[in-house]
């Protein structure tokens, strides 16, 4: 072949992995406004810096570590990978013009960026679910820990060529892999740092915490939503022949048509339960729809698609629910969009992708899901013992933002922690955080 | 051709659909922002619902009947579609490579898509007109109309093949077919459901009713802005050759053109008008010069380009008064925006499309118009018959959100309804719309 | 070569410049969501409408005079650019069949929207700098020369192929002639239109005035960090065959990485020297990471990239500390985010590119710093003689926004001119500002 149609292709397909990248980074943006919207007013600057600084993190350190554990040169075994640090050198025109079948055919610098936005991706989930009482610095200090070793080792089993992968695991572009992964780390973070002050009354009840902006959440599902488009996308790794263009084109439609119908039917399951339509449902049954179809968005037709995403609207509505009643406190519904929907969508993937078998779905969720628990669990616990991992008491009633950034989220816009924590009127320090009060002259850069 | 060289074009042009179609998908996001921007606090959540929603219904309903109405495989005639079901299978590669000069050179899965983001951009337009008063789920029963039957059959009369465009009607990307579109939906709708409580007052006056955050809106114009990159620069339908690539970034160059100067105009019109820089004009500006290059983005030079978006700059705000005369109430000048705007655009194909005739111009744009707004009315005027159109007056005053979704968009900023309806202080219900008030646990969610 | 696979790499380069651009758009809406962000709500609406109005005066001049003097097809010397008006034909096919070693590979359409968008980014910078406290008008008159003529010169003498890139300086993105330039003319600008009232105190003390909205300046700066993917990586200007595509790619992993050290960086050092993590110190050191690589993305390692953002992190902050003793007042910090890190980042070129010398990224240093604060402190010195560029003391202490726009950006949402100016109180007129109190029924549009 013509090596210069050789190299277009090599170009367009690193094109592409480059704009999927961009999506999936911007779901970075994503995450940090469904948060941010999602919080109370006295917490939001807190999840801001998480969200800017994890993945400031997850970056940095799957760039030194967590990439090369993850797709390691020299595995020690498929249960182990290898270590090696930071990235080489890019494919030389020799290896991809080499004619061989594995020869490259895109950039590993591009490989690398896009896999990093992932890992970044799944730190995000961990976020929200502690969010409103877990401190800022533990948090970061267990990201390392999470996007350096963690993540990478069950990302290894699957994606790296490890056992998983071997038996027969599928998850296309990781509503395990990824999706309950975070979610598995979250649960155990939300197990150790234990419920919200107030959200839990003496008698069982469930007190709902109303979040402070929600168009802002809004905005942060359509930038997911958006997102997604790369995150599936790219998944492919490939677009520069025709088949391959197609199933791209492919994943687009049904990417699209999950999270559609998963919105559409979360949003009627809410109205019928409870006789509002709750727009956190309907966000979050969007994002439900696109969890649920990343676990395989080519194969199956766009019609089951919808199915799969209508699911997954109920899925998360439930799970939601049942959090609740097991006072597992996950203010942004976390645990239920990534955990609960990546459950089902991998095992939809039985529906149009006959190499997946039951048996198979099942030990690749148990081992990551478990593995992620116990390892984060494990990681956290030990943490605590050396930085505290939740605020103390006045500090949450006060709000973390004064007391871990030292400026208020919207300084004007009403009394921070008196309107926002109807539990504890009586308790609530008057003055202090009633006023803009900010310790460094730097709130003005 | 070498087939590897067809196979690469058909994956460029398959990639340029999709990342169009994100943009597009994205332009959802700001119509969500737009709206939620433009109107009170109060009925914030709701119009963020309406806009989720209705992009989910949009792509549902279009993917099972809508596509297959506006292209139909086998048409009844030039006036009447077919009616088919669900997408077939993609391409085929022999298809592709059959050398024919009609062969297909991108996917038609990129092209569904792409097709169904614009599908739903026409509904959003309606959701804007009809923000603060217009029921939830009644506009939703509305939008499965629209999309499935009512957008697509006059698209297919244009863009299908039908009898507009074998009459010469010239519209490239949409003014009319779209824009003008979606806004003599909403025109129906507007007229079906009446104006806001206190808009107008007794004697006549104008009241204006602020919206309650305009950063917000401003992003949601921003969005649009660069959303329309895809939604004019994908219309070009090809650019994986040497006269195509021009014609797109032509496109690209033009449609930012017409922007810049509508935005400029705009404001310095209202600035002359007003004695003020009203940013809902600026806004409005920008995206009526958007609406009026939209017609015909590839055959302007640059600097004409500026002068169709000026002119569209001046038209949105004589339209915005002129609206409030006759009093339609049009909380966020989406009549103004992409009707009048439209309507401007599709004449000044005439500037530098020699093939556009006035006549034919305006026979399509009246056949267009006339079939949304009738069929649109009919079916409201019916389905009011079963569910209201239209809030309760209770419920107007007191805010949708709390009735329609059962929770405030901003519950810690100060007393929802209280400030936002000047007109009806003695009126407003006191502790129970102050209170976030929340009917389900799922708000945490 | 085969023709066709000629054309498939010129619309291949035409369509990544293209998506490139549409990124770099998008930084307008980051600038403008960052600066409503980080402004009081008295004065949101008026800095939208400079962030919007900028961009539509900037891609307008641009396109008549800007983009020809930047470029000339006949320059008078090496100093003096020559002068064109608007853009001429796109290449001619035979042009880029030619097989000349210069002949054009991508549209010139692609080129000068690309280019365009970096002069609207140029003046995005000082509108941050001046904000809260100069006029609409006169910034947008400075605007028309600043883009028509001042940034296009300096431009000139390095991209146009002027003295400064004759005698080696080296300025891959542009850390000096986009970032310290808009930075020097925002200098200008800050130093004319002098402090806000209150930002110093009689005793020397440096009050904190905090931004309004953190989430939507957060925002910002993630919109500004996708868009720099489309600023550096389009700055390499080709992608199309195996060795561009790889240098593309490195400079996203570079660019990704040192704005991930900078954020991080920046809010360890913020929490080192203030016990608090200052959200804007985060947002800022991302946004110094990225511009501290933008002067050479393509040679450093990784490794060395986070290094080059880290600095760049430090550094941010240090000018930000510094700027205040000096009492220039600078409510962004966009002096110190483009100035002092490009300053930054243009000697640390010297690490990865030996084509660099100290001498010569001095002189280009001082050049393009010199001349951009003379011409803009000239133009705005004879400009406040005809528009006076400050508004008056009432109309500070009342806001911006219901002087110059006639609303309010948050009308709902608390007393606007109260709570954001504790230094005022008792001088604060009382019922004016607290009602939305708006001029014209153009509100609604």
């Amino acid at each position: 072949m013509d090596p210069m149609i050789i190299e277009l292709g090599y170009a367009l397909d690193t094109f592409y992995f480059l704009m999927c990248t961009a999506l999936v980074m911007w779901m970075a943006a994503g995450f940090a406004m469904l948060e941010a919207g999602l919080v109370r007013s006295k917490n939001t600057v807190e999840i801001l810096n998480k969200n800017v600084l994890l993945y400031g993190v997850a970056c940095t350190v799957y760039l030194f570590v967590g990439y090369n554990i993850m797709y390691p040169s020299s595995p020690v075994s498929s249960l182990i990978p290898g270590i090696d640090f930071l990235l080489g050198e890019d494919h030389t025109l020799e290896s991809v013009l080499s004619g061989d079948e594995d020869a490259p055919y895109y950039s590993s610098m591009a490989d690398f960026i896009f896999q990093a936005v992932f890992a970044a991706a799944t730190m995000s989930i961990v976020s929200g679910a502690v969010a409103e009482r877990m401190r800022l610095w533990p948090f970061l200090v267990f990201a390392i820990f999470m996007v350096s070793v963690i993540y990478p080792v069950s990302g290894y089993w699957k994606w790296g060529g490890g056992f998983l992968d071997e038996m027969g695991f599928q998850d296309f572009a990781g509503s395990i892999v990824v999706h309950a992964a975070g979610a598995a780390s979250a649960l155990a973070a939300v197990i150790l740092v234990g419920a919200r002050k107030g959200k839990y009354g003496p008698n069982g009840e469930v007190r709902p915490i109303p979040g402070a902006n929600l168009p802002m959440a809004t905005l942060g599902m359509f930038i997911l939503w958006m997102g997604w488009f790369g995150f599936n996308g790219g998944s492919e790794l490939k677009i520069a022949n025709f088949e391959e263009a197609n199933a791209v084109a492919k994943i687009f439609v049904n990417t699209n048509a999950a999270a559609a119908a998963g919105a559409v039917v979360a949003a009627l399951f809410a109205k019928i339960l409870f006789g509002k339509t709750d727009i956190t449902m309907t966000i979050n049954g969007a994002l439900a729809g696109l969890v649920s179809i990343t676990a395989e968005p080519l194969l199956p037709s766009p019609g089951l698609s919808v199915l799969i995403g209508a699911v997954g609207g109920i899925v998360v509505v439930v799970s939601v629910l049942a959090l609740d009643k097991l006072k597992l406190d996950d203010p942004v519904g976390a645990i239920s969009v990534h955990g609960s929907a990546g459950i089902w969508g991998i095992f939809a993937v039985m529906l149009s992708n006959s190499e997946a078998t039951f048996m198979g779905q099942l030990i690749g969720t148990l081992v990551i899901i478990a593995w992620m628990f116990i390892a984060s669990f494990v990681v956290l616990f030990i943490l605590n013992l050396i930085m505290p991992l939740r605020v103390s008491e006045d500090e949450e009633l006060e709000g973390m933002d004064i007391h871990e950034c030292g400026m208020l989220a919207y300084p004007e816009f009403g009394p921070a922690s008196q309107a926002s924590d109807p539990y504890h009127d009586s308790a609530s320090p008057s003055s202090t955080t009633r006023t803009p009060r900010v310790s460094s002259p730097a709130t003005t850069g």
